[in-house]
């Protein structure tokens, strides 16, 4: 069994793309900029926003964070999102989901220029990703496919079976496991809480996706010998032994599952700091203009 | 073994069409209408925009051909999108494909206003039907679920095995199919060319929906008992006991198969006649401005 070390990986991502950034700098080019809207003080939103603005300093990309109070209205935050879609400093920027109640996402997700959307959220690139047509990925889903990249692992004719039908993570993995060349060209399969055999499916699984957000959901018995597992569940479930007073949980009941695998993500140091990897590619990407040109 | 009878369904459909088109009408409202490019002289494309046209006029609908010869510009051509666009009387267009090889289709199909895109195949609108929001679904996914839907099937926890992957049939049949709700809420499987054991797949499916485009390809052994069989190939296949010397034949090896169905389409008169059922919807729709308001 080995594990597949996002942290590392991800470590080696961001000093990629640090020298890249060095490379425009000295060649006179912009510095990518990065801004991102933070709604509230909402603890996991913070520390997710925090995790984002280190990453873009460690890079050195410019970042700006913009915050607003739980009562800003839906026009007030809209506004702010027209003023950086017009601010030709900012290359890409990221409005930190969940929002509160009496704002729309989708309504604030669409407002974003698709060009500036370096989450991938918007319906533009997520029709883009699944034409087979080059936009901004969702992070989530682009992380995890960069791992079994760089881990080289077999994509080809493989059976992966995805938990989970999420628009963020469920669905935009299936269309990038599904599509043609590597990683990809599995046949790929979609359970969720409405499928009554996931055991039965799991255990023909080559690669397992779990992203369905139950703590400790794949047991051992529901992975065959050599399979891959990739946990993408971060559940904060209450616990005495940390600080904090929760624990980070997968998907997947690690000490059972881990032994049958070829390959497997921990939880945390898995996918997680993929997710921030991938925003910050899809910033230089933004900043080098390369997947869209924006003229205005 | 029922045969789901694409040709009454589409019919009823399109009645039900011509009923709301009256109504429209005798409330002096405005009269829906489709306008078609066609480029070339294609056998195939120019029978299927003569029966778009026909269907149009047989609803009530106005519609408008517009021709172009083989050798038209990509600049001519996006012109002429363009002009529709701004046509405050043309509520929807769809521009037949496939196109001479010296235009883009990607830029073609991106160049007509999302709003107007009653095909569908626009990346907001695949974007948003991804994302479960309102849009025009693409024709012939939507006239599968629709016949889905009239015959009562029962989707939810089914498993939905998709034979292909291609952006018009494949990706997005399993987006509608593992979709909340019903018709939706299956466990869905995706072939394609790179599938090892598509048999052993296939034998594990509740609904299969063939759509490779290899003639009598899903064999009687493929097949379960009490399987429900959704037919989309139409392949040309020379003949010599047709007058026109081809015989359309489907993705599924009907005699075989069909004894062992609770349900199948046959290939002519199942999907078929439901894509253009499902493109008269959408023009509908646009005409009531019901998917998308346009201030323009």
């Amino acid at each position: 069994m080995q594990l597949i070390d996002g942290k590392a990986t991800a470590a080696k991502i961001r000093e990629e793309i640090a020298q890249e950034v060095k490379k425009i700098k000295s060649a006179g080019g912009k510095t990518p900029h990065l801004a991102a809207i933070l709604v509230g003080h909402d603890g996991g939103s913070e520390t997710y926003v925090a995790n984002k603005v280190k990453a873009c300093e460690q890079v050195g990309f410019e970042s700006t964070l913009i915050r607003f109070e739980n009562d800003v209205t839906e026009e007030e935050l809209l506004k702010s999102v027209e003023k950086l879609n017009n601010d030709p400093d900012i290359d890409g920027f990221i409005v930190q989901l969940p929002l509160p109640k009496h704002i729309s996402e989708d309504k604030v997700t669409e407002a974003i220029d698709y060009r500036k959307d370096v989450d991938g959220f918007h319906p533009v690139n997520v029709g883009r990703m699944s034409l087979g047509l080059p936009g901004f990925l969702s992070a989530t889903p682009s992380g995890i496919v960069e791992l079994l990249r760089r881990y080289e692992i077999e994509t080809r004719g493989k059976h992966c079976v995805i938990l989970g039908r999420s628009n963020i993570v469920g669905k935009p993995a299936a269309t990038l496991m599904m599509r043609k060349g590597y990683p990809g060209d599995c046949t790929v399969t979609v359970c969720h809480s409405r499928t009554p055999n996931i055991k039965e499916i799991c255990l023909q699984a080559d690669i397992i996706i779990a992203a369905l957000g139950v703590p400790e959901f794949l047991k051992g018995d529901m992975v065959k010998e050599g399979a891959v597992v990739i946990d993408v569940g971060t559940t904060r479930v209450p616990s005495d032994k940390t600080k904090s007073g929760f624990k980070l949980t997968g998907d997947v009941a690690f000490d059972e599952v881990a032994p049958k695998c070829s390959y497997i993500t921990p939880v945390p140091g898995g996918v997680g700091p993929m997710t921030i990897a991938s925003l910050l590619k899809n910033t230089l990407l933004a900043g080098k203009k390369e997947v869209y040109s924006i003229e205005k």
